[in-house]
C-alpha cells in the first residue's frame, strides 16, 4: 500500500491510476436494450455483418438500367434505342425503369439517369454513354458479409444505431450501467433549500459528483451528508459498498486534524486505501481505496479540486465500469496560450482556461483565479491545460491541448 | 416562397436556414426542475448571485488565524509568540485555530499555516511572516452577490449545476423538452426485426433521427413508416403536427418519380413549403415547411445526406426550441488534411473525415467513398469538414475545423 503520511512523498497520477485500477478486478454485466433506446449505451457484443450492404445492386438514381456496353456508341446525333420492359432480366437492347434504391436487375451492369434520356411509349433514346458501373451502388460495397459492424465495448452513437438497424437488427447487448454511491462528508455542509447555520456552506460536490457520474451513463445512488464522525462516515460507506458498484465521496481526506474518510475506509474493509496523496494540483489530497473488489475514490472538499480529481481517477474507472473498450476522454482542442502560466515543478497542473475561436485559430486564456477552490472559474473556463510534473509554467503563444468539458463560445 | 421546381436553382444554406427560421415563432415554454435532475436542460430564468462567495472571510488551510501585522518581525531565530484563543474576536498578540473552510474572524486578515507554528500549550510560536489576507478566501472573491450566475438560455452542465447548488438553490426554471416527431417514408423501408421482403431494405433514418434529437434533449414521438402515398403520409404528418412540436421526416423529397412529402405537406397546411432543394452535398433535395407555425424537416432518404443535413437544420432548429441562447454546433477540432480532397463548386460540401491524433499534431484522413449514400462511412468518419461553395477541393496539408461527432480515436 502506497499510504504517505503527511503528504511527505507525493505518488504520481500515473502511478496512482495503475495502482488503483490494477488492485480491481472489473467484469461489467451485460443486459439486452431495443436498439431505439441504446443511444449512449455501451455495446456488449460484437455486431458482424450478416449480410452484405447493400443486399443487391443497387439503383443510385432515378433512371434505367441498361448494359453500359449497350449506350457505348451513343450520341446526341445519334441516340442509341433501348426497349423499357417490366421483367428482372433484360438484354442487350432493353432498359428497365428503377428509382434510387430498387435493385439493378440481374444482367444492367449501369443506370442512366432520367435526365438523360428521352421516353417515348415503351422506348428510350440514351443520348450518352454510361460505364460500367455507372450509378449503381454495388453489392456490398458499403458493408461486406462477415466484416465487423461494431466492436464490443463502443459507445453507441446515433450513426453507430443507423449503421446496425441497416442490418434490421432491433436488439442489442448493451453493458449494464454501474451504480455509483456519492457521499459528501463535513460538519460544515447544508442540504440545497434550507436555511444556512453560522458556518455552514451548502454541499455543492455532491450534485455535481452525481452529474459527472450521470453523464458518463453511470447511474447514482445518493448517501447523502456524513458528519465528520467515523460512525456516520461508515455507516454511510457500508451503504453505499452494499447498494452501489463504487462510492465517490468528497472532503474529509487533508492531513489537517480531519482526515477521516480515508481512515474510516480502512476500518470498513479491505485492502482500503491504495494510494493516499497525489501529485496533481489542484487534487493532492485525493485517495483511492478498494474494499471487498468495490473502488472507493475519496475526493477532497474543494470543488474544483473534486471535478478536476474526478476526471483523472473517476473517468477511467467509470469507463472500465461502462464496458468501454477504451477510457472516454475529454474532447481535445489545439489553442494558443494568450499568456504565460506559472505552475508548481513535481506535480501535474491542472490549469483552468477559456477556449476561443477568433480569425478561425483557437486561443485559450488561462483563468486568472487566487485559489483552486473558486467554483465560478469552473463555470467561466471550457476545459483545462494538463502541464507535467517536469515543466515549469508555459510561455504565452505556446500551442497547447485543452480538455474540454464546455462548448468552445460557453 | 422560394420553391424552385427540379431544383434548377438551389438555395445557398445560409437563405435556407434564415428564411425557414424567421418564418417561425418559437416561444419554448418552461417548467421547473430539481437541481439534480437538471443536468443538460436548459436554464429559463437568469441566476443572480443572492449573497457574496464565500459569504465571509475563510480559511484555505487549516492553521491559525492572526492578525498579519502581529507576525512581520517574526523569524525562526525570534519567533513571534501568540496566544490561542476561542473567542471570534482577536487581538494583536491573539491566534484562533481554524480548518480550511472556517470563517475567520472580524479581525484577523490572514491564517499561519499548521506546519509553519509550535505549539504549546495555549500558544503558538510563529516563525516567518504571513502576508495581509495570505492563505484567506475573502468574502466575494469567489463570486460577488448580484453577479449573473448562470444565463437563461445555458445548458446545464455539472459545473453550472455546482455554482448554482452554491447558492442553496435546490430548484431551477428550465425549458420543456420540445417533441419531435420523426417520420420515415417509402414502400422499401420495412421494420427492424421484420423479414426482409424482396426489394425491401430495413429503415435505419428513423433510429437515428431519434437518436440525433434525443442527443439534444429533445422528446421524440415515431411516427413510424409511411408508404409513398399521399393519404399514407398525410395521414401521419397530421398526427405529428397535432402530437408534437415538429416534425422530421426522410425520404420522398427527390424530383424524379416520387417528390411525394412536400407535395404532400403543400396539401396539410400554410405555408407549407419554404425551401426545396439546398445548394449542400450531400443533402440537396433537402425541404423545409412550416406548417400553423410548427417547422417540418423533409429530409432526404440517403441516410448520410439525412444525417448532415440534420445537423445543418435540425440542430440549429432544435436549439432555439430548446431554448439555448445560441445554437449548439458539433465542438470543432483544428487538423490537417492527409490527402487532397475534391469538392463540388457551387455546393457547399460536407467531407466526411477521420481525425486522429499523432505526434501531439491532430490529421484528418477524408473517408473515401464512392457513393454519398453509404451509411458504414458515417462509423469510420468521426466528424466532417464544411468546404464553402466558391472552393474547389481542398490540397493536402491545408488546416481545416472539423465538425466532430464522435471521439478523437473513435
Amino acid at each position: 500500500m502506497i499510504r504517505l503520511r503527511g503528504f511527505q512523498k507525493l505518488v504520481s497520477v500515473e502511478t496512482a491510476l495503475q495502482t488503483f485500477l490494477g488492485t480491481l478486478r472489473i467484469n461489467p454485466k451485460e443486459t439486452s436494450s431495443p436498439l431505439h433506446l441504446a443511444l449512449n449505451r455501451v455495446l456488449a457484443e460484437q455486431i458482424i455483418a450478416s449480410t452484405d450492404l447493400p443486399r443487391t445492386n443497387r439503383s443510385a438514381v432515378d433512371g434505367y438500367a441498361v448494359y453500359a456496353d449497350s449506350t457505348a456508341q451513343s450520341t446526341r446525333q445519334r441516340p442509341v434505342t433501348l426497349k423499357v420492359v417490366c421483367k428482372d432480366v433484360i438484354n442487350e437492347n432493353q432498359a428497365k425503369q428503377v428509382w434510387t434504391g430498387n435493385s439493378v436487375s440481374s444482367r444492367a451492369d449501369a443506370v442512366v439517369m432520367l435526365e438523360n434520356v428521352k421516353l417515348y411509349g415503351d422506348k428510350i433514346d440514351v443520348s450518352s454513354p454510361v460505364t460500367r458501373w455507372e450509378n449503381v451502388s454495388k453489392k456490398g460495397e458499403d458493408v461486406r458479409k462477415g466484416q465487423v459492424v461494431a466492436e464490443r465495448g463502443t459507445r453507441l452513437k446515433p450513426q453507430h444505431l443507423g449503421l446496425i438497424a441497416a442490418f434490421g437488427i432491433a436488439e442489442v447487448k448493451v453493458f449494464q450501467r454501474p451504480k455509483i454511491a456519492i457521499l459528501a462528508t463535513g460538519n460544515e455542509l447544508a442540504e440545497l433549500g434550507c436555511k444556512l447555520q453560522r458556518e455552514q456552506v451548502f454541499d455543492t460536490n455532491r450534485t455535481v459528483l452525481c452529474a459527472l457520474c450521470s453523464e458518463l451513463g453511470a447511474q447514482t445512488l445518493d448517501l447523502g451528508i456524513a458528519r465528520d464522525n467515523v460512525d456516520e462516515i461508515s455507516e454511510k460507506l457500508r451503504l453505499g459498498l452494499m447498494k452501489a458498484d463504487a462510492v465517490i465521496s468528497s472532503g474529509g481526506t487533508s492531513v489537517g486534524g480531519l482526515d477521516l474518510v480515508p481512515e474510516t475506509v480502512n476500518k470498513v474493509g479491505k485492502p482500503g486505501v491504495i494510494v493516499h496523496g497525489v501529485a496533481m494540483r489542484p487534487g493532492m489530497p485525493t485517495a483511492l481505496a478498494v474494499v471487498k473488489n468495490k473502488p472507493i475514490i475519496i475526493l477532497p472538499g474543494n470543488p474544483v479540486a473534486a471535478m478536476l480529481s474526478f476526471d483523472v481517477f473517476g473517468r477511467p474507472l467509470l469507463s472500465r465500469m461502462l464496458g468501454l473498450k477504451r477510457a472516454e476522454a475529454r474532447p481535445l482542442s489545439r489553442a494558443r496560450l494568450t499568456r504565460r502560466i506559472a505552475t508548481t515543478l513535481g506535480r501535474k497542473n491542472f490549469v483552468r482556461v477559456h477556449v476561443l475561436q477568433k480569425d478561425n485559430d483557437f486561443f485559450a486564456e488561462p483563468i486568472s483565479a487566487r485559489g483552486s477552490s473558486l467554483i465560478s472559474t469552473m463555470t467561466r473556463a471550457n476545459g483545462y491545460v494538463v502541464v507535467p510534473e517536469n515543466v515549469e509554467g508555459l510561455e504565452e503563444g505556446d500551442i497547447v491541448s485543452v480538455h474540454m468539458f464546455d462548448d468552445l463560445e460557453a
